[in-house]
């Protein structure tokens, strides 16, 4: 019986992790995929760097390029990361006859159809379950599970430094800086946290739930994105006095276009939602994506969404799926993106917004704010007023407008004499009392 | 393009919810399979009963074994549920180059290597995702997602009933008679309840998580099982005392056996289980499915257990594969026992119990409760005293031992002078302070 043959392209946290399961699962991974599994090479940027694994004397090489051109290499995992070199190094695989498995959702959100497109003409596997989520199977349950219902939306808490962060601002009531540094301290958050607190990796996984779910192609560059950076220690309280938390999104929907096919709305931005939501109780850095489909109803996928081991638990996941369509002579389905939907402006996307104001205490206050979301076109779901004098604050949660009719509301108000702030803004989801 | 031929056995709450959806999605399955889907025939008992869906004029039939031996259908549906006809059709199904999607449980955990080994010497597939936990996608990532990972450990709550019953008991502080008639009154409970409170439906999710999640041979009979039928308000009311909460769980747990390889203990029974839990926020009807895995670490996947319209998303997800697989000329991966592992007795199984005693309030019972414990070779984690004089109660959480420890335990409390009376005894599960 003939082996198959993997290369593993980076050796980090990851890049590790897989390296010890190919060893300390061989007997298992033999007997699922039906052939042995033997690691061929791994491709290091040097090779006396410092690692968790033990790597077979001879098998570590600097030479990337080279060992995805060997022609005795069957599978190929890449685990850089980044755009290049890892794009060339994928296209090249692919190009020499390799299945790839890659956890590279920069990559896939940037130029997934490249990618795709290269495995098709190939006639080969290109499985990515590990980009999104670390090891909870979501993208697997999304292009097959569900492929015979009709997704609807997709609510991720995707990203676990934000999560972290904002789970610390909830129990202890500190501000953003204090709970990035507590996260950077426990080793949640990098020393340069601009990629997961500003939203681009959550924006990122956004565009390949999207792109799955809906059967389009979706890129980071359709995702509306905003972090978290700007969420206040008064938000996060505002949330609290509606019985709600502040979560980090990642929010992919269907939207009805009249007399046209519905549309496609991709976002990224902290949201508040009800403590009673199955996602509010996502804590520390917890992933979890919920799902609601016409047929299925609303589903939830929970687990680890980062780490070496829990990574490496996808990758290989994807491993032995590749491994198996490999000896059958097969591939997996495809990319679809044969719906083909357009994607929506933010401004054209029908959100709900929290507004919480600080007002002068004199009559007609409360008829001035609400003629301002009026004009606008927004309608009012729930006002709430607190304290007198020059305390008093409104509380004011509105229905579902357009993005760019709520903002509006929010500089209309900003500019009223009557109101001396605006404290708190958020998108607010799932649904309130 | 030819069109692929299904055949839908039995037409109940989920055959019509297909056969429905069949019509409804048919542009989207066209484009997700590769070939048009094409309803050629649905059996029923009675031509002239009362449907949800209107089944195209000529479909239906009576003749269930003539319509999967006609040999122009590709894929047989069997969601009739039951031992027999189930398994003579669906056999004769594949015997004739069908492939299989059925939502069969009770068979499954019955007879599950028969179907199996039709299916291998067909070369066709056979896929039961909606088999367990109705829409919720967790047959696929246990064979398939966590494919190179070792899973150690499967809790689930498989049966809405008996989880309306139990989060009823919780909130309302009822008895199990009267949630039982709540559950009865709202359709969550069948006039005979017993395939649900006594924990029969639940054994036959547990044997067929059990074979996926350690590749070995696990049927019904393997399995441990005790219903809810004897959970009291005093239960309920005493895991609450703990911050706990009653639920029934499906338990499928790999145990290591000295100098022998990890042997699998199967088991269906209330337990208690902390509030911080993520299975204890599974309320009312809901299923949810906690995985624990080496790599991985700590899963779950939550969404509506059972109803006609999510059974029959998992049915059509199935469905989509098994046609692309079909159109491919291949088949998915068939049912793996490689791994042979042993089905250890209840008895032999680790468990924790939770004990509560009425006992005489005088000097030395403590003492004598303890050495109880220690003579059957129990260790005790908590000790709880409430009340004092004739209300005097022991709340006591042992530590790990064999079940059969554990019982003779319970046994020894019953037969000493100073206890009253053992109010309460359950399994404890998680991790409890």
């Amino acid at each position: 019986m003939r082996a198959l043959r993997v290369a593993v392209l980076g050796c980090g946290s990851v890049g590790s992790q897989v390296v010890r399961l190919l060893d300390e699962q061989a007997g298992d991974l033999t007997a699922r995929v039906g052939a042995p599994v033997e690691l061929v090479g791994v491709a290091v940027r040097r090779l006396d760097a410092a690692r968790d694994v033990e790597v077979p004397e001879g098998l570590l090489t600097t030479d990337a390029a080279g060992l995805v051109a060997r022609d005795d290499v069957d599978l190929v995992i890449e685990v850089i990361g980044g755009i290049e070199p890892a794009r060339s190094l994928i296209l090249s695989a692919l190009e020499n006859g390799a299945s790839v498995v890659t956890a590279n959702k920069a990559l896939l959100a940037e130029d997934g159809p490249t990618l795709f497109e290269a495995a098709e003409k190939a006639g080969r596997d290109l499985y990515y379950e590990a980009a999104v989520a670390g090891a909870i199977p979501i993208l697997r349950p999304l292009r097959e599970s569900l492929a015979g219902d009709r997704v609807t939306r997709v609510l991720g808490i995707v990203n676990g430094t934000t999560n972290f962060i904002l789970d610390k601002m909830d129990t202890s009531g500190a501000g953003f800086a204090e709970a990035l540094e507590e996260a950077q301290d426990l080793g949640y958050a990098e020393a340069d946290p601009t990629a997961d607190v500003e939203g681009f990796d959550a924006a990122a996984k956004a565009a390949i739930l999207a792109s799955l779910a809906f059967h389009s192609r979706v890129t980071a560059n359709d995702v509306y994105r905003e972090g978290i950076s700007e969420v206040t220690a008064a938000d996060v309280q505002s949330a609290r006095d509606m019985g709600s938390v502040v979560k980090l999104l990642a929010i992919c929907e269907l939207m009805p276009q009249a007399g046209a096919d519905d549309a496609v709305a991709v976002r990224v931005h902290p949201a508040m939602i009800p403590r009673s939501h199955p996602l509010a109780s996502v804590r520390e850095a917890y992933n979890a994506v919920f799902v609601e489909s016409e047929a299925a109803g609303q589903l939830m996928f929970y687990g680890p969404g980062a780490g070496g081991s829990p990574t490496a638990s996808a990758v290989l996941g994807d491993l032995v799926t590749v491994a198996r369509n490999r000896l059958a002579g097969t591939r997996g389905a495809g990319e679809s993106a044969y719906a083909d939907r357009a994607v929506l402006p933010m401004g054209e996307t029908r959100t709900r917004y929290h507004v919480a104001i600080d007002v002068d205490d004199r009559a007609g206050v409360l008829a001035a704010v609400a003629t301002a979301f009026a004009e606008n076109g927004v309608s009012i779901s729930t006002v709430r007023q607190e304290g007198r004098g020059l305390d008093a604050e409104l509380v004011v949660v509105s229905h579902e407008a357009t993005d760019a009719q709520l903002s509006a509301t929010v500089q209309h108000l900003r500019e009223m004499d009557i109101v001396r702030e605006v404290t708190s803004v958020m998108r607010v989801e799932g649904d309130h009392e």
